[in-house]
């Protein structure tokens, strides 16, 4: 009988996870039945999300189970199969987890083509990382030729891929990231235009000095202080795919301020409203509006305060909560 | 000659504002030039935007000037005009701020019939305000029947519009205001399915209790603790109309956590995205990406660590950054 060797999920972490949340197992591989077929692991990807499921707070994939593998994308080879789409020797991109081998059925599984690209890519630039840089990027960033994309985790799986798709649109794009070498390649080898290392400069000002003209898209990676600083620069209709959080995913207890960890598990869509640039939608509010008056389906409620000389005690009042409606100033009468 | 009540900005608040940053005075009207003419205020109107005017931070508008009236929305009535599209006695919208008499053109002026609706409506429920509920509930929140629909401000001069829209939509709107004569307005005149005082009860279980599936809109117009308190209970795909963040307008510095101003007055989008949302981009993404690396515009770089028992190692230095690049485990070579 083959011996599994796995790595455990042993308990959960309060905080940042060190190797004593982790347990090495040898187990005995179970025969396979049915349809199922033996899965060898060659190559098992690390991802920052993971750290999402080694707890129970709500997220958007089911925690990890407490003594079973960590789970995880993985490319294997077929060892052997009683599924007839699969046959021994088949190089598979799946989700076996951190073991060596797995026994299961062909459910999810995609063939990869092993003279196209070195395996381990299918977990990289041409799986799951890849793909986040190129949605995040094009579809939720929506990048214009000549505008200003700020990338964090640059040198990253994720940002070093999201950045040279802007670049490749005609972006001035800036990385940040947390070591010189790391820079030295996000400028040299990727082709960024500037790299701020957010370890040694001051962000505020290196943000200043890289964006004179402000930031269009910010690909975000990491929220925290970085988030904060870059939101400081961003420009009129900038667009923020919030596409990871590492710097808090192992705060013991949420940041204060409002906590953005949910706006990035739910996929929410927070969007900055300001009435400048929407009169266009003025004739069709008039026309509802009207309308709902009319058929007492919509109720206005006045705070009225008299007298032009009491106009900032009716604005401070606002502050307060003291106006009970909309709070207008009577200054005259029409004659 | 006429005499001119005026209330000035005298300076700028540091923190929140009091009656001392104002001041009332007296001046001399000008007398009326070219196409100019004389306007006699009616109504102003008060609004929190205005708290951001008095200050020279960075904004959507430009700061109020210190020793000239405090600018605002104006209902008045044309005294004499040398305007030929405007007669005296015409009552106009504009923008005259906190005086009693204006001199000026005519430029963005709206003429008002006073037969259709009281005056001051024009400043409330049938102008900026009302248009602020309406695009930023139906345009930004697109809210669909059945969803839940939290607004905050719940009786204030735009959430009480956008709750009650959001309820001819056939939504679940509960509202958050602070006091119960507040709340029991919201829940009786308004219609609300319910309304949280959030001075009085603990936010975190009252909105659970009121959300029991969750929030899928938040029309916000206060930001601060209960924009945190909303984010926890938001399900999948929620929209969040930034529309206002009173709460925060008077704090004297930023508050900590990536400070969300920027994304109120740049009007920008911040959009949570995780890939599982996005398979269907795959074939066209691979599509590019396998041109992108065959034309070298496209570099990538791993990080490999070799045998499942390095894993964890693997895994937990993501977070301290010493990864490079994309880290994969190596666990078996193919046969």
């Amino acid at each position: 009988m083959l011996v599994n060797r796995q790595i455990l999920l042993k308990s959960r972490p309060e905080g940042a996870p060190n190797a004593n949340h982790f347990e090495l197992v040898q187990r005995d591989l179970p025969t396979i039945i049915g349809g199922q077929m033996l899965r060898r692991t060659l190559w098992l990807s690390v991802d920052p999300y993971m750290r999402a499921r080694m707890s129970t707070a709500k997220s958007y994939l089911p925690p990890a189970n407490v003594g079973e593998p960590m789970p995880g994308g993985t490319v294997s080879q077929v060892v052997a199969s009683n599924d007839p789409s699969f046959a021994a020797g088949d190089i598979v991109l799946g989700y076996d987890g951190w073991q060596e081998y797995a026994v299961g059925d062909g459910k999810g599984l995609r063939k990869i083509d092993p003279s196209k690209a070195p395996l381990s890519w299918h977990l990289g630039i041409l799986g799951m990382p890849g793909l986040t840089a190129y949605v995040g990027l094009l579809d939720i960033g929506q990048p214009k030729a000549g505008e200003t994309v700020v990338i964090s985790s640059a040198a990253g799986a994720v940002g070093s891929i999201a950045g040279q798709i802007a670049k490749l649109h005609g972006c001035r794009v800036i990385g940040i990231a947390g070591t010189v070498d790391k820079c030295a390649y996000v400028m040299g080898d990727l082709g960024f235009d500037d790299c701020i290392n957010y370890r040694e400069e001051d962000l505020d000002s290196a943000l200043k000095k890289a964006c004179p003209k402000g930031i269009d898209v910010y690909f975000d990676n990491v929220g925290g202080a970085v988030l904060d600083a870059v939101l400081k620069r961003i420009n009129t209709h900038a667009r923020i795919p919030l596409v990871g959080l590492i710097a808090e995913y192992n705060d013991e207890k949420p940041r204060p301020g409002p906590n953005l960890n949910p706006i990035l598990t739910n996929r929410a869509t927070m969007r900055g409203m300001i009435i400048i640039d929407h009169w266009d939608r003025y004739p069709p509010f008039l026309r509802d509006m009207a309308q709902w008056i009319a058929a007492d389906q919509i109720h206005y409620r006045e705070d009225v305060v008299e007298g032009l000389e009491n106009a900032p005690r009716a604005f401070l009042g606002l502050f307060e909560g003291d106006n009970f409606g909309k709070r207008v100033v009577k200054v005259g009468d029409p004659k």
